[in-house]
């Protein structure tokens, strides 16, 4: 038991008082967990570009005053009413979309879209009693995907919490609770390459590099990245990429580029930049007769998918996926496993580094496109 | 040995000399099989719409004289240099499209689309010497899907001809021969339900029924049948259909009323219309998660497959197939067994009969939409 437990936390977060603004160091006030929740003391987290999309919130609702930030790891500090999986001191990734375990969803073997947990952008609050758990001087700050993650203390529901191997690197492994499981899963669990496949992955970013990952570790003969940054092709190269296409630099659509490279289409492909002509491109550079595509970015939602219907009964198939098809509670443990089983290479997202009260450094070097992953430590 | 070997066999074949005109019988001549190729006895033949689509030729290059007819069964009379398959007297279905057993196709688990003998539409002569085996008082006239089964012998090659079970009755086996193979394979192979899910089958016509025939097989709690023709409903429920939906009785889209009457979308769509609504209708109403959507029809050319992509992204597939992604050699055998074992009920597809001399009684039925197949024998 916590010497903690039962009362609110006063601690330091970074806070969103306004879209697009820099994070501002505060000390806020993190109520006790309620029924079915669990208060983590988050020990490392990163920035994910969903993170920036909506801080920056172009189009979206705002709701502001906030407390962003999803991707992380952390130690369970204490837990709430039939909370029954976790005990004080378990290491947890907090995951932006749930698993209740009881839905339908929970229930298929193919779906991870939680009824009760899936993710939510438009939430500020606990599901419990729709309030936050986050205050300054009694006034509630806007919860994020149910994480809130750039705060030093935080209060998420049990569902939405995967208890990992405690000898894991916590400053590495953080980095497994949203993009580099997205990309991962993209390719490991719904396109599943075999041995000696020709893999496509367009947008070389950390999610991108996931996918390429996820072919280098089932085997891919070629990984083919296509970007439109030629920045990022000589670091793609140590996540397996071994041909780099930029679409810049073709007169043709690049499905027509890339299987003129292969033969006549690729056997996988994976789209992870959610530009509506990179799905386009992707489905249709697939191979006739057995390649599938896959869609991991979101583009924007006036955009439509089109393509000839011929596409489709020359036996190709298109598949959506999100969070990798990972189910939070029940498959990302295994995805820690992979990297303490030396299959999965965290170290080569990991490119900055940041101490907390530094966050905005974080936002900079996501703004100018500088690295993949900057780790933020919670204890300067 | 048949005494006809090596010898040019007079016989009766029904002859398209122009389009849309009634067929003529003529007497044919058929030359003896080039190397790969076998000639056959056909004993039964049916019609499919794609015999007729090509023989109305609205819009597709004409290529008269033709001699058309793809679903049929039959028996080896003599064969080519090279054929160790098959010999005189076996049982045979022709296929529209083959199975080389040597390309990337044939030797790819997923794929039935053979580099070599691909269903070819335009092509009127034998890949062997590129002439046609059918002449008329020394007058070529042109194969149709490399099967022309509207003839008494006829000329195929070996990769486009299922050896099958000679216990198995051919006036019933011939509908295996492309439609209810396309129908079934496209649900059994491609769709693939769980036991106990809901499907939901765009279009009641022969390819329609024999994908609820895959449903039923499959052992599906509920079959949803979608057609603008409330005809075919109560013909529909002997293959299984418990719900009709007919997106005329409706204000909203027909995936808005089928995903209110199953919680959120059915677990798997099949197409089999052709009409690019249908085709997105039959994506749109597959359950997020887990729901797989696959298009059997073939639309217009200039038709455009269009949806939001978050459809796809929150875990749906859209697949397209061919001929049930079955086989031809390898595959199709056993679809005759699984009528052998009363497991395909065939009998309910069979709904006319008539003599090879009133094959134009065929056309008619089709061109009213009455009934489903119409069984054709060869011997008067």
């Amino acid at each position: 038991m916590s010497s903690t437990a039962g009362l609110v936390i006063p601690c330091k977060a970074a806070v969103a008082w306004e879209a697009g603004k820099p994070l501002v160091m505060e000390q806020v006030e993190v109520a006790p967990p309620q029924a079915m929740e669990v208060r983590i003391k988050v020990k490392y987290t990163s920035l994910c570009h969903t993170d920036v999309y909506f801080w920056e919130c172009k189009g979206q609702t705002p709701l502001f005053p906030r407390i962003f930030g999803h991707e992380a790891a952390g130690i369970v500090e204490s837990i709430g009413e039939g909370v029954t999986d976790l005990k004080p001191g378990d290491h947890v990734l907090p995951i932006f979309t749930g698993e209740c375990k009881e839905c339908r969803h929970c229930k298929s073997e193919e779906s991870n879209m939680c009824d009760l947990l899936r993710i939510n952008t438009d939430r500020g609050v606990m599901l419990n009693d729709g309030k936050s758990r986050f205050s300054i001087k009694g006034k509630p700050i806007n919860h994020f995907l149910g994480t809130s993650t750039f705060s030093e203390y935080t209060v998420i529901h049990v569902g939405c919490l995967a208890k990992i191997n405690p000898a894991a690197p916590l400053d590495k492994v953080c980095v497994v609770s949203c993009g580099i499981s997205t990309g991962l899963g993209a390719t490991l669990n719904v396109a599943k390459p075999k041995k000696g496949s020709i893999v496509a992955v367009f947008g070389l970013g950390a999610v991108g590099l996931a996918a390429c990952e996820g072919a280098r570790i089932a085997g891919a003969s070629r990984i083919i990245g296509v970007d439109l940054n030629p920045n990022r092709f000589e670091a793609a190269k140590k996540f397996g990429v071994t041909d780099f296409v930029n679409p810049k630099d073709h007169q043709k659509p690049v499905q027509e580029v890339i299987a003129e490279m292969t033969d006549g289409g690729v056997d996988r492909a994976v789209e992870c930049t959610g530009n509506i002509n990179a799905m386009i491109s992707a489905f249709e550079c697939v191979h006739d007769g057995w390649g599938v595509a896959v869609l991991v970015g979101v583009p924007h939602q006036d955009a439509i998918f089109m393509s000839k219907p011929i596409n489709f009964l020359n036996e190709r198939t298109l598949k959506g996926t999100f969070f990798g098809n990972y189910k939070p509670r029940t498959d990302i443990p295994n995805v820690v496993e992979m990297y303490m089983k030396k299959e999965l290479e965290l170290e080569k997202f990991l490119t900055h580094r940041v101490k907390f009260s530094e966050i905005n450094k974080a936002f900079d070097l996501m703004l100018k496109g500088e690295g993949l992953r900057c780790i933020i430590t919670m204890e300067d």
